[in-house]
């Protein structure tokens, strides 16, 4: 073994809050559990403030800070850019750096818009053709469980997809006094519920069972329309380090928790009911929702088919669900798979079975998966082809929501 | 104790397959744990088959058995006609039966269309002046953890409804050469998986939440469209007996299993998606399938409001999960109380702590309300007004399936 | 089908309180759902005030009551004994009952001692020969789940049995305030927790693993001392309705909680902890609480084989969990089977899949056992030989526990 | 912040298996989430092989490797000796180590015998008056919802203990099959299942109660004698680098596995079952085995008291169940915590609540509390006066289980 030998990607990661915190755990840890064909190298992280963003590099291992994006990706010891930032300006710097010859990962949800996405995309279709890739950070396909549940449908365990029901809960905004953030702001967030967490059952729903969505009904919803405002600089400090992925009171939160009598108005949605169909025809039913009261980050997931199920809660991360229709009835079941033995997917790196891995550990294979995609020089899924259809199927639930619930159909005709 | 002196209420039932079974057990239990007021006295069990009903009776523990209903409502000894056949039937024998100045119990889906609901409404609103008493069988309304669940949400412990989610899911129909039956048929059983389910998770919906709903949108979807045929006298003998709930193979499932070539349509829905809104504006999420392979009888339904949630499934139904969050967060979480206690609904009358009870117990609790009720001279719930929103709610799932999924409203303006 | 020309079995009831309510609903069920070769008639309850008797008996379903059990014993019209008195009666009225020539089912545990048990048994070897069958109560044997687990450990399905692990937790002495019952007696109950549930757990262990208890190590402790006393009349009405089985605050709690000062001692245990080996040599390890806050009436008991594992919990009773260590890892886990499916035992008679079944289920089902033995002419298990080597391995435990845990053998020589 | 500022700990780690990689991950990692006083720098690691060590180094992240412990002993850049070989090296290198004023941190079990664990704690206790601080690395102490319960005992809300009841069950023996490895040898490891796995529920027993073990009755047994012999270069390879915890076929596995047809004894105990007293003397009962097929990492924990109890499985791992026996009947029952909350233990420095941690990170946080006792100048517990006392305990289930589980009390009178 001769590490040092290997070829080595250099990283930049643009923005340094929750999203910031556990990319850069994944970039420290990946190496040293997963034979890795390039050696990543996390050379500097890029904030907006200064000061700020020193601290972080130090705090997170990255050998500089910076505040200018657009001058990191001049760099010619940076390889690849890492985008934590808030989902308005991931077209940006997206479309920056992969013009700028990087490869790019960016956190869910890819953008604000399908607009935004397709930018995002024809600019990875052009980098493409210049061997840069380009990935969304849809971390949940990397947990163990949820990467056996695809293999076993794929490799027809299940039959023929018949439905597919999916949850999102978290229970953050149950507390109406809670106050607002740049999560709770359609210019900043894009979506509320939908777009954050509702935007990971969509993708797990077609990486699950490697359908697209054909159309679907939806049903936005927003509980407390009116929170207590924080403080004008504390809601400019969420500032570009914003990070993803359902957070309660996350770093943002306590800073912007100073209290003022003023209130304004949420502009996102807080649930998000979808009914759906696959391109197959398949049912399919979704909800997101921040004020499910005791479910913390239930994620979970259920693909009934023709021969089988499969079901997940990833506040049982470890753990898939497994039912096999063709056994006798008498001793059918689902059976708790323990997705913890060599056997499972990535585990081969991990502790022996049932020492269970943890939230950040789909990051750390995010990172594998996205480093050896490089060096075999193809796209690792999901795609930003992948994501754009993520944002066709958001635009089009907030269509059908704004339409009496009307029949909205998507169609990836654009796609390449 | 002169229990012999109390008022005898003397008992017809009509129709004699699953469902009349476990009436059966719940009229020759009820008096045997509860003090009620009036004596059940099971005279009469009336089936199309003399011979058939005849054994059935003996069986079953009724005194006697007819073949012809109508006859039966001109007995003097008989005050209740407990009727257990499928839905296509039952307008006409409730309406002649409150005509008659009979009680009325009626399973449920109460009809097959709005417009017998309403007629039946009608009759048990002219019925009642006379102090004659109707109820539909919704009896998951009489599971203790579900009646725990109800109190609670009445009494404020979850604060204001926010939300509702919910699912019934059976597998019974996931293999797709299982035949048809009547529950296939649509003029028969009027729906499919949303009649029979569904209808059980709306109600339940309106039970909890002490609310109506004011509007869906719905997805209906059949999955096996084709299924084999069943002899033909085999599908007759399904007969009057019919029965209601998910069933699998039940009594004439096996009967009509004999094998020919030929396959027919089905004609109802498999699986129903609903997004809806309570009175309250609140978002509700319902799906009912009969092929989530794996669950056998999942009735699940959590509610989530503005100071807590409860959360129930009946594959585990001597629980609920209730979460109080007003408790401090270092010791929040979904206590799972075991309905088992004497402090618990019903529970004073059976068992020690634990020692759980099944299925059929909620029918022996649907007896006793509804002894209860016609003792003191007014009608349980459900009344048949409540059973006409659940028709309402289903039929506008109907309309809104075949009308691209539009928002359909519920009006309840005709409701007495 | 001619139901009235099943020969009749007539059954006499002695004791009342809990188990003879269970008892009873038992009776009146058990040919409703299954078909038995002889049919049960409740002839006559007993017990010993004639008032209260009286009442039970109609409330119970009997025909008639009394209150001297010697006399029961010469009706021509009574071929059968139901004991469900305290144990201290047991070995009196079974033996009495035996040498009359009726059948005896005799609540668990079955006697006090060693002593009452051979007597017992050597009275039911006596009846054997002339065609009279003895059977005691462990109606968790009955429960489909732990059915089925037996059931596969006999098919080899788990290979070789090498562990049971067991526990029986219950809470109702949890509150140091509860009053001293007759159950907290030594005189009257003969043991507390381990003779109880203890019981149970140990019985189990045999009939799932087809073994006997070779040898055990015993702890036994009293948790709370001194209890309050209730008042001394209403001690004396625990009477001979004494019933059996865990119960919390049961019937006779209530009557027992007038208050006094005075506190007397508990003279059994409140909890029992046990290791042992079986036949085969395998290691065994229980527990039995009254003490452990949260459990209702967790029965739980795993078996570990050389090829796979069964587990259960009676807190989920309608559920067995399977493991198969012959399946691929990849896919191997504990496997959830709802034994509630017409190929589970006992299943044919009742609902469809997933509409579970209760506590009092099991006590149908050894009714339903007990008769077709009877009429098989063989006796049904548990036998009396079966209730005397857990009477042995209960007195074992307790020498053993006041010899230091010294490991005391069991011998069963005196078997027939 | 200045985190360059900061003292440094100078660490060198001896041995890199399974728990060399493991504590790898937590060195690496506690100063990226915590704010530790003192910043551990990964000086050396050591290994038996050269080049497997250096390797090793790289793959870790230690700066360099290294094979002679004792000259590492020597250096004046390292401040503390991370222990992870073998338990029959622990005594000496321990000793070593403090008398050459290092601090040290070693892995469960302490020690193979009593002898060698006095001996440590002999030479922790001279060390710590030179401000030399010592620990053992019972690290499920540091998981959240462990560390949780500890504090909810502590502050009274279980009230006074009185039983603990506790698993710790493991299936990778399971396979008769499985080669020998060191693991099963006692001149290597120690003890079998009692050591390895059961010394951790005996850990967390006082850990929990905040007491000791007064005396215990023990049953060890050995369930598969023989195995089949790995090749002897592949046993060898063993080596220094042996690790520690319930491994199912991990590195040292793998190597061994070639085949040869010689089978060898186990030496070891592949199950350990344990009734016990604490001081208070409160009853105690545990299992520890490797042959529980299905149970994976099944560490499970159950404290009952006079007002409530605390449960865990460490197959769930973020969740903590709480009964609080003083709320009403209808509302109680076991709470599940997710402790993944702020305010749960070590919480702060992670994810959004929901968001759960796995194994490691129990390790993360033995090195926080670690760093935060030596900058404070105190033992973190478990010192090695903790770890002493379970070699005690260890030692008397040995001794109880040769000597016909004969009780065995076990006197700390040399504590100092």
């Amino acid at each position: 073994m001769a590490e040092l030998e290997k070829p080595r990607l250099g990283v930049a990661m643009i923005g340094h809050a929750f999203m910031g915190r556990v990319h850069s755990q994944a970039w420290r840890s990946a190496s040293r559990f997963f034979d890795l064909p390039m050696e990543p190298q996390m050379r500097v992280l890029v904030g907006r403030d200064a000061q700020r963003s020193k601290q972080a590099a130090q705090r997170l291992g990255w050998v500089e800070s910076a505040t200018d994006w657009r001058r990191v990706l001049e760099r010619k010891d940076v390889d690849l850019i890492d985008i934590c930032t808030p989902g308005d300006t991931h077209a940006e710097i997206a479309a920056a750096a992969l013009e700028a010859g990087k490869h790019v990962l960016v956190e869910k949800p890819m953008a604000n818009s399908v607009a935004e996405a397709q930018r995002m995309n024809d600019a990875a279709h052009r980098a493409r053709a210049q061997g840069i890739h380009a990935m969304v950070g849809f971390t949940y396909r990397r947990v163990p469980a949820l990467k056996l549940a695809q293999e076993l449908i794929a490799e027809g365990r299940i039959g023929e997809v018949r439905q597919v029901r999916a949850q999102y809960l978290q229970d953050w905004l149950g507390d109406e006094t809670a106050p607002l953030s740049w999560r709770l702001d359609k210019a900043r967030a894009g979506s509320g519920a939908l777009g954050d967490i509702g935007a990971h059952i969509v993708d797990l729903t077609c990486f699950l069972t490697g359908q697209r969505f054909a159309g679907v009904s939806g049903m936005l919803d927003t509980i407390v329309a009116e929170r207590p405002v924080a403080a004008a600089a504390a809601v400019a400090a969420g500032g570009i380090g914003g990070g993803s992925g359902g957070l309660r009171g996350g770093p943002g939160a306590s800073a912007e928790a100073s209290g003022t009598a003023a209130t304004g108005p949420v502009t996102v949605d807080d649930a998000a009911l979808v009914t759906a169909r696959l391109s197959s025809g398949a049912p399919v039913i979704l909800e997101a929702s921040r004020f499910a009261w005791g479910r913390k980050n239930a994620l979970r997931i259920e693909v009934s088919g023709s021969r089988g199920a499969v079901s997940f809660d990833f506040e049982d991360m470890n753990v898939l669900h497994y039912y096999d229709a063709t056994q006798p009835a008498r001793t059918a079941g689902f059976t708790r798979i323990m997705a913890t033995e060599p056997e499972h997917p990535y585990l081969e790196a991990w502790w022996p079975a049932g020492h269970g891995l943890g939230y950040e550990h789909g990051f750390t294979h995010q990172v594998v998966d996205l480093v050896r995609g490089i060096a075999a020089g193809k796209d690792p899924r999901p795609s930003f082809e992948d994501g754009l259809h993520v944002q066709r199927v958001l635009e089009a639930v907030e269509r059908s929501s704004g339409a009496a619930h009307q029949w909205t159909e998507i169609h990836d005709h654009e796609r390449r």
